[in-house]
């Protein structure tokens, strides 16, 4: 016998909740009841600004960043060095590179990495966006920023190819020791990489 | 120079999703753009769903649970015992007793524990609506399934003195080892009680 203990309202919001990332089901049922319990703090808030942000956002069309207006405020922001791109797998990444602030640059996130197996190639990726971008002459350096994996690299010598007709410097992200990471820790390939790349004390 | 790179809409919704259980500022991040990415899977759905649940939530008027209905559905189930209240502290608790299904009892939420310190005294509690249940006759046996904590101990004591001039019989959980648990990582106390409360094998 399987009793119901809550409205078919609140099931059904325990079980979405439980798809977010972060929240499994058992901490949907304890977040769905912390809302619930403050129901004017937070839970009230919050769907109101879910429904705000559901309503307004956008893909913006020329980089592929998220906001709520097209194109984005990193692609229209005036202050923003035009001659340097920095290329991401995905919008999360171009919010890493915004939070540690280290370049004025603009961006273009091609949604993903290449893989056959996955089937993601090229056309399911922002890269002729990206080539047409680079071909209108502004830019002069596109920043590889992509992840340090297989797939990744694998994406970004297939970019490089696309770009290897037109005259910008194509860069990539240093391979190194974290900053504050401990060697003990930290892998051969990485390692290797650092001692190869390492600079004058 | 602090640039924004996303709308106003979207900072809000992660700022939100922070303060949700189980996130945190960097995980509602990741939620939010996971949300965004899944707009008509997820974010849509659980957009309408908090909406509704927003506009449906009632606390039970007579034993503290939540439901879209007043009384719940706890309350008003024919197939239940009217003769055996079990008192918790928390809806949490309740949840996670109807979901061992071990007992068809009914059900009281005290709505926390007595705590002095944090100004919790037995008006704070759901303690007078209790006594009142158990005036009506109805009830011969209050299950105090309080946690097992120093508040929670004391909040049965002083259940326990309310409900001394009523014809009832009032329990507690057993204490002991939880099934599946390993003798050598539990605490003194509770090795101790499982030793004294040691039944025939």
């Amino acid at each position: 016998m399987s009793k119901r203990i809550a409205g078919p309202e609140i099931e059904r919001l325990i079980q979405l909740l439980a798809k977010v990332p972060g929240l499994g089901p058992r901490s949907a049922r304890r977040a769905a009841l912390h809302l619930i319990k403050k129901k004017d703090q937070l839970f009230a808030p919050l769907t109101v600004a879910m429904r705000d942000a559901l309503d307004n956002v956008k893909v913006c069309s020329r980089c592929g960043n998220v906001d709520t207006v097209d194109p984005c405020v990193v692609c229209t922001d005036p202050r923003r060095d035009e001659a340097t791109l920095i290329v991401v797998e995905d919008v999360s990444d171009l919010w890493a590179l915004e939070r540690a602030s280290a370049m004025n640059a603009r961006y273009h996130v091609l949604g993903g990495v290449l893989s056959p197996l996955d089937g993601v190639g090229p056309d399911q990726l922002n890269i002729r966006s990206l080539v047409d971008r680079v071909a209108e002459g502004a830019v002069a350096e596109v920043i590889l920023a992509v992840n340090a994996t297989v797939e990744g690299q694998a994406t970004a010598h297939y970019v490089t190819d696309q770009l290897s007709g037109y005259e910008v410097r194509v860069t990539r992200l240093a391979h190194g020791v974290p900053v504050g990471g401990e060697l003990d820790y930290l892998d051969e390939g990485t390692l290797t990489a650092a001692l190869r790349a390492r600079t004058n004390f």
